[in-house]
């Protein structure tokens, strides 16, 4: 199982991952597009993506926004692999 | 622009909308499915419909939960779009 990464860890981390905040044990970022063609086709990129490494994010959306939450429910906080998934949605975006 | 329906005509279109709820002024319905490949299977159909009706959810997805809520913005309640998709919807699921 992925260890679960100290807030000093998480804090170094999010200085290489543009947009991302860590708030209430989730790593969050808002994204706004265009329309609602564009935001799913976002989400439907990240899904392909988050199936291929089994681990899935925790997103709402709301016509052309989508809200993306990341988080190792295993590990009950962040690991590695959200440090992952968060730097390849940024590129996906 | 579609007339905001009254509470009267909601509870008697939700008779026959199986699985949904009114609250807080939304249709809102829980699915949950085996998967996170189901889920968004799911949600995938409900998004190529939803913008062919140009009317949108607003949804959230945890691996093989997705809760949606239907409002029309527009009319700020629930009109016989709402209806419609939330039909639509029980159809796809």
């Amino acid at each position: 199982m992925p260890q679960k990464l100290t807030l000093e860890e998480i804090n170094i981390a999010l200085k290489s991952l543009t947009g991302w905040e860590y708030q209430n044990d989730f790593f969050i970022q808002h994204f706004v597009f265009k329309n609602f063609v564009d935001a799913f086709g976002f989400m439907s990129r990240v899904a392909l993506l988050a199936e291929k490494m089994d681990h899935h994010p925790d997103w709402s959306n709301a016509y052309n926004r989508v809200v993306v939450k990341l988080r190792t429910h295993d590990a009950a906080g962040i690991t590695e692999k959200d440090i992952k998934l968060a730097g390849l949605i940024n590129q996906l975006s």
